[in-house]
């Protein structure tokens, strides 16, 4: 997330900008002292997957910061031009290198506290191929019994895991929304 | 949506950018010439509320532009700060002054070609008070066969209208994930 106020000179003419309430707004914006280019700030879409073989979902360990050396789901920033669907599958895809099929949407999860929303799709592996990339360390296959659940890297991916289990003993998955304080 | 190739000039310094693609990243990225910041630009939410009251839905006549005059499901950018419900209930109160209770998420739609998704909410209203403001020419009550189906500002919100309806005949509604072309 863009801290607030972090936006110190207009990206077109980089004259500096200061905060200001446009008209008809209700809230300060960065806003160009020579153009007058307004420059909003808004919060970021986190798109994944929960990848499934059988009775094991597929984790990764992670390579980078934030949180290097714990475990999370495929996902990351969602890019322009793909949509929610297309962004999960492509980080699933550099960040593990599974082969998979997209399910329904499964979870999405506001982040407030970093102007994120983290959006995470039920995936059918296809086969164990793996081809973990420059972002993870080790990606692997657990069952419940052997999520480490201490070594996790998001409370979004505990969460979706959490629910992921419930609604599998349940034989349903719906689609949940939740919010992390 | 940012245009492609917008950031001209470094948020922090003011110095130009140029678009290089990052050390382990795979596409460009306007990049600070003098300090190197690295500048990302992706989509945004709109996120937006269906509000019913008995057999009939609210809409709004839109006072800006785009699409000056047509009907839309108040809607609006998330800001910082904000869940995906909250901010939808804030559209909600800007635009029609309704009063409403979020019911589930029900539609999630992709507009790949604007860099944006939108959420719309179910929502209940709790009186019939209204009260538009200033990007509402007028807020009213539609029975659904009397929708301006021709005089929608959206196919985003045509699209939830339209699943609304279908699902309300059905007496179960879903969460729907759609891909806007």
């Amino acid at each position: 997330m863009l801290p607030v106020r972090s936006i110190c000179h207009c990206r077109v003419c980089g004259a500096p900008t200061d905060y200001r309430v446009p008209p008809d707004d209700n809230r300060p914006r960065a806003t160009c002292t020579a153009c007058g280019l307004v420059h909003y700030e808004n919060p970021l879409n986190v798109v994944g997957t929960v990848p499934v073989w059988q009775d094991q979902v597929l984790l990764c360990r992670r390579a980078i910061e934030p949180r290097h050396g714990l475990w999370t789901l495929p996902a990351g920033f969602m890019e322009l031009g793909e949509t929610t669907a297309e962004g999960a599958l492509r980080e699933t895809v550099e960040e593990s290198g599974a082969h998979v099929e997209l399910e329904g949407l499964f979870t999405l999860l506001n982040v407030v506290r970093v102007g994120q929303v983290h959006l995470f799709y039920r995936a059918r592996m296809l086969d164990l191929h793996l081809d973990p990339g420059p972002e993870t360390l080790e990606a692997r296959l657990f069952r419940e019994d052997e999520i480490p659940w201490d070594e996790l890297a998001f409370r979004t991916v505990r969460e979706t895991l959490r629910l992921f289990f419930e609604n599998r003993r349940a034989g349903q998955y719906d689609v949940h929304t939740l919010d992390i304080a």
